[in-house]
């Protein structure tokens, strides 16, 4: 069986998922395009859908019956709208994140997908879907370590341009592991406080650089993540959950070993589009998977809600310099 | 545009390429099989591949016009004459190792494919496939450390059965190397030398249990394999290439790192059918790129003639106790 | 030149000195023993001393003009009056931590070495001995990783008894790191906070464990140090520098890698004895070396009194939940 | 107790020890020097030893009652007698390598000793020192990795000058290896084979660089050591013991683990003084104790006749190119 995907969004993330869907991926085939700017879609055509029809509306992208899944992948702002629309035509939607731009968008999400009676929305959170954090959830799971009690992680790149804020090293960065953690310890943020250390003399003047994060879980684990976005010596994700009796931590990508001009080492990654380059692939394939079961699984439009909540709790944080509360909605029945 | 194939054996290998035609690999449908046993291929049709057309007879299976390409995981000592029908078919074959079980068959199969004006055959060594051997390669590709001089290498199984014998440590285990190690280094081997250390008291009696093969090749570099095959600690693949200004070494598998019971320690797969497990999914799907390109890359019918001759002098080697030359016919300039 | 010592408190770690004294170090020779127990001196003298002179009274043993230099191993409460005794006395003194109980205690003695004009107090700070964190510090001197912006750093323990407290954690644990952190950023505490995360169940119904200590230097630089008593799998120090271009770790200990039972493993200390054996030796070597030299370096007796205000601030920050400032008086251009 | 040593030859090494002894060691004083240059050793008095006497003669100050116990580090080819004429005055004598330049020169020395009945020669073989390889030999002996089967040794330099001849790879490089795997194994060599595989292009042009050595012991274990002197990425010393159930791998040198410039590292040396700089005064402790305690332990006359007789194996199989036996006196029930 092979399912016919609409695409709303062909700009960079839009093609990327277009191309995998067409060269790398099983069981589906992007037969719908629609963007803001015709063009877009006109290049996709030419370049690598070229039995895809091209939209004007997004909107009637999403009703039209051969369309069997929607991927929204078009400017942040627009999300809410287009999800909306493909839970009311009773469709699955695969939403890159944010599922909306604030945490009330999540909620109306969460409400239309309850009145729908059954789950339709996968948020593009892609992490769960990589081979490391996996091993490393199975470790925990298996009680090898215990009880985790601390977290301790790091985001740091390279470098970001002139453009990036502060409240982006929580919206744009933190946000991954805002989901993840939630999704590897099985728990939930109730308080976050933002530690502000010396400046790194590499961040533009008005960016605060680097930033601690202080998350604090319902079950009293206790999480520090490290955000460094001119870090300079590479792209490099870290966690290392303290157990009761023992320490997991996330596996290094993969690397030659060398032993070269007086030094052993192995290669860090520059590039962040590398680092979860497979995790890609295995998050929308399983989204397909998923829309042929019948069934969703992954991220859910509650995980979309509760990471939206955090990160405004912690942007608050950022604000405040004081321990600040996260505040869920309670968990509906629907998403346990 | 998907291929339809025909698969002659359905064991235990060749259902696991049946498997990955239908739910892991792009453009590929397994329509055809043959088995010695019918009912291997009724189970397969039950279980796997509902459409695919059940054959008594494997030449008719081959000269089926539906069929575009071939795989054939039947019983080694019937691979020859397959591949050589599906030569004279025109017809693109993948051919699980070994191509034949002589040199000389393997070169009739070099024969049949200059014959033939094109490249066919595809042999079924899955390590340049790998994602370590591959950054391996290029690392020595750049020139990052020079020109090699020796390679380190260790293929350790935790145990094998009682029918496992003294000359399948070459044949069997050692014939990965063959085949890896030329495409690393892109050069043939010259002599073979088989040293046989104190045996391991975990060894069947009859088996001699570790052996270390020492390899010279054209360009003067020298390869030292230590094949132990009953280590107890793990399925465990080394190579460290050893260059004018640096090494290199196979990257170690993916693994959490534990702090735990007084170790910081990292997991050694012990199960062989996860090491190169992703290699397998490469390795097929180029064959089925490969048959839509229209041209074959990958271990050629050369290179399996090529591991099947070196293997050869490794075992006369094991007999003799003395350095054994290999010696190959000229390259074809077909195959350059 | 060989220099008589005397050695007041002849428990564990007196004798420990006085073995390595004996045997170890070059240049020193024990020759006066006292003890609020008589008897165990009389056991010093029969086992490791025989020519040691056995003082019924602390303050004649420091004025005995026979002995050059003091070490004041006695029960903490006592270290304040000794070492005061030692400095009126014109004597080099080495008096394990705490230098005193109070910080007012640790500034009387400040206050009476800058009356005697000179450095005549070593305490017995051993981590900047050790040869990890003096490689370490020897990289962030040199630049190589920009200016130290976070510290990420864990003191772990199998298990402590029942006798631990809460407080403990800081007096006796954390105390090394607020020794060692100082020295190797060259840099000064200016607040502290605690955080409680979910309690180990393997710790004492009374004991908070683990707790997160999170302190600011006045340079901007920010250090996370985790405690952790009751960790179970090993003795544990881990201390991670984080630049402006790079990251500095200190080493792990030397181990042997083992491949056994599918694990790739080193081994890690459950013993805190072993973990700075060495730095033991070279600590009082330096000691000796220094009283030859006539000139103190190491630990002074204003960084026994920085420890210890900091450590006031910690377990304050500890019964408060807040961030407690780091306030100590200015520093002496005589420590300069 | 304080012995009194008498140094002959005192270049580089004979000073190195001096020093030692003066500013390191327990329990030793210089107090006699000889060399055939005169003006070397009054330099070592004004520099270290003010109170040594200056001996014309080598064999006076051998047979001067106040020397104790002496130190032979004058050129190779002057051992043999300096040694001997020690054993004739009953002293007990530390004798850098080689003991002699011949094996008949070591067996003199072993039969000497054997007439004075009792040990007073030990050998300056300093890797059984080295607390990296006691700690591989440690793992070895408790039985944890089984019996050794297999070692696989690299012994790298990051060049040589072109003095360095092609039989030095044996004589003045591979013996350490030569003693240090004896002492692991507690084991003798039966055989010997050299390979050269391609030259690095950066050996002078006579010198044959790398060579690997394979070595069979008495046990049947089998040895490969790779010598490469010119391998320019630093001084690296590996031994891997592949026992039955397990390997085991010679510590690397404790280093800070860098992250920067997209590389994960730590650092190789590249002086060789620096790799057993610990080792060295490890090792004339041990020779000091050993003269007090009047029994000798460590590296032996005997050990010292093994490695001379491997040696010449060794040598004589890199000019014929065959496998060499190599074949020992029966060892003296004198040194068991």
């Amino acid at each position: 069986m092979t399912i016919n995907i609409g695409v709303i969004g062909t700009g960079a993330i839009g093609r990327e998922h277009i191309r995998r869907c067409s060269t790398v991926l099983q069981n589906a085939r992007v037969v719908a395009l629609n963007d803001i700017n015709r063009d877009n879609c006109q290049q996709v055509v030419d370049q690598l859908t070229p039995e895809a029809r091209i939209y004007d509306n997004a909107i009637e992208l999403i009703n039209d019956p051969q369309v069997n899944a929607v991927l929204v992948t078009s400017w942040g702002p627009t999300h809410e709208a287009f999800v909306l629309a493909a839970i009311e035509a009773g469709k699955a939607v695969f939403c890159e994140k944010p599922l909306a731009v604030t945490a009330e968008g999540c909620l109306n999400i969460v409400e239309a997908e309850i009145k729908a009676g059954r789950q339709l929305v996968q948020v593009g959170f892609m992490r769960p879907y990589d081979s490391g954090y996996r091993a490393l959830k199975a470790v925990i799971d298996s009680g090898e370590i215990g009880e985790p009690l601390m977290l301790h992680c790091a985001h740091r790149n390279p470098e970001v341009g002139d453009s990036y804020t502060t409240d982006m090293a929580i919206t744009d960065t933190l946000i991954h592991e805002l989901d993840v953690l939630r999704w590897l310890l099985n728990d939930d943020y109730v308080s976050a406080q933002v530690i502000f250390p010396r400046k790194t003399r590499k961040a533009s003047s008005h960016l605060r650089d680097p930033q601690i994060v202080l998350l604090e879980t319902a079950k009293g684990a206790r999480i520090d993540v490290e955000i460094f976005v001119n870090c300079e010596y590479g792209y490099d994700i870290q966690c290392e959950v303290v157990g009761e009796s023992g320490i997991a931590r996330l596996p290094e990508p993969m690397s030659v070993q060398l032993r070269s001009a007086a030094k052993l080492s192995t290669t860090i990654l520059t590039d962040w589009k590398k680092r979860f380059i497979d995790a890609y692939d295995v998050e929308l394939q399983a989204f397909i998977n998923n829309v042929i079961a019948g069934e969703m699984t992954g991220p859910s439009a509650w995980d979309g809600y509760a990471a939206a909540v955090a990160a405004d709790a912690c942007v608050a944080a950022q604000n405040s310099g004081q321990i600040v509360p996260v505040t869920m909605a309670e968990k509906p029945a629907f998403y346990r």
